[in-house]
């Protein structure tokens, strides 16, 4: 194997790009790097297309077996020297493993939930922070949600922040992509239940029984909840607050609806 | 009232160096920006030292009133120009008004739950994350806690990113920073409830009562509660997971707790 010493090679030219949302979008993959979340996306099955090691750096044995083992089973290894590594990579200490994997998207028309065995899915409304979007997708993962239906203008999850945030759920959590009118004829047709969540709603939300097929619907950290997809749920329900405060942080906000679900649902109610 | 037109000022430079820790806790100040925050601080009586206003910048009516009776009180401000502000903003957009407020810190032995009104506090250790921290902050504020006492390494609540989460829980919830082994004289002597939360711990979240006087203990994003801590905690309790995730963030996990307490004290439980 050639190790790459010039950080202006079209491969790492070509992974550094994907920094950009636009550059994922265009070539459909993204670049995640650290052992633990290599090691969990190849331990999920996660469409690895190309691991990138930096021996100088790669100090971890169970690293290095791993490696052995992908390139024994045929997986393709770029070995580049340690300061490539850190001209692709975005972390102070970089540990000198990374991937480039491909990205996994389905269409709201692929999605059924009729035979679900999880607690049910999300659905953000353009969602901004993506460090909010990987911590819900974590959350979404820890209770035994099935996937995160991600609307209109919500953030990437790809991004390297998200990725950061989602502890890996990124590859265990299914994703959609739909503008709210899709997802809208997809809830009518299916007439599956969808339960919003926005401040002052008429009902509280440990009021409301979650029973599955169910979608928990989120806003926006800034508007929440617009009227028009108020109107598409089949309840509101708001969490109270005692403070000065009228509003939690959203991943917050949608671990504390999740876990309503979810402790409704282990107590079997 | 002169307008500073030089980056280089004096007090440009003090509160440009203000972003770092160090000097934000040899000088005791720390520095805010943005409308929503500054009406804030002067609403919950932070004592705000000076407010800094770049007109230019500036265009909202309600601020400028706000600006106009606070001088008008005899509350100092610094005009400067629009560069002279975007050198202290850490915004892409900076709105032209911020304020250099000074910390208020308690030490633990100020501390006494016995007429509290609030639902309680929160202690943190070595939390690293400042988003984790400011969220918290919000979280707390949101149930109608009264405060956090910070641990040993845990991170500046002062810091621009925990100041921006905290969405002005900052100014409403009283901050305590103390050694771990100042924290358990001080429970120890008061024999206050001491709750913490640990992955695998023997009681579920939701089987335990929760009754003030309390303190819910967080430990750290990495290592959770030491043997040590657990030691000191009158029960340990676990979030239950059902995915693959063994973990949630920090924030999320601090978040679900406090809704545990505020839901039972909420229903007279």
């Amino acid at each position: 194997m050639t190790m790459i010493s010039s950080s202006s090679n079209p491969a790492i030219k070509q992974i550094r790009a994907l920094r950009q949302r636009k550059e994922r979008e265009r070539s459909g993959f993204f670049f995640i790097e650290g052992i633990r979340l290599v090691v969990e996306a190849i331990q999920l099955a996660a469409p690895v297309e190309l691991l990138i090691v930096a021996p100088e750096l790669l100090n971890s044995p169970l690293a290095r077996e791993l490696i052995e083992a992908q390139t024994h089973a045929g997986h393709p290894c770029l070995e580049v020297t340690a300061a490539v590594f850190r001209s692709i990579s975005s972390r102070d200490g970089p540990q000198g493993l990374g991937a480039l994997v491909r990205q996994r998207w389905e269409t709201i028309d692929e999605v059924c939930l009729d035979n679900e065995t999880g607690i049910g899915w999300v659905a953000l409304d353009t969602v901004q922070d993506p460090g909010n979007l990987g911590t819900i997708l974590r959350t979404c993962d820890a209770v035994g949600g099935t996937g995160v239906i991600l609307l209109d203008h919500t953030t990437d999850p790809y991004d390297p922040t998200a990725l950061r945030a989602s502890m890996g759920a990124i590859f265990a959590q299914r994703l959609v992509r739909a503008s709210f009118t899709e997802f809208a004829t997809w809830k009518r047709r299916h007439n599956y239940t969808l339960i919003g969540a926005s401040g002052g709603a008429e009902y509280d939300y440990q009021a409301v029984s979650y029973r599955t097929p169910l979608v928990i619907l989120m806003g926006s950290e800034r508007q929440g909840l617009t009227i028009e997809q108020q109107a598409l749920c089949d309840k509101v329900v708001s969490i109270p607050m005692a403070g000065r405060s009228d509003s939690l942080n959203l991943a917050v906000a949608t671990g504390i609806m999740l876990y309503e679900v979810f402790n409704q649902q282990r107590r079997g109610g």
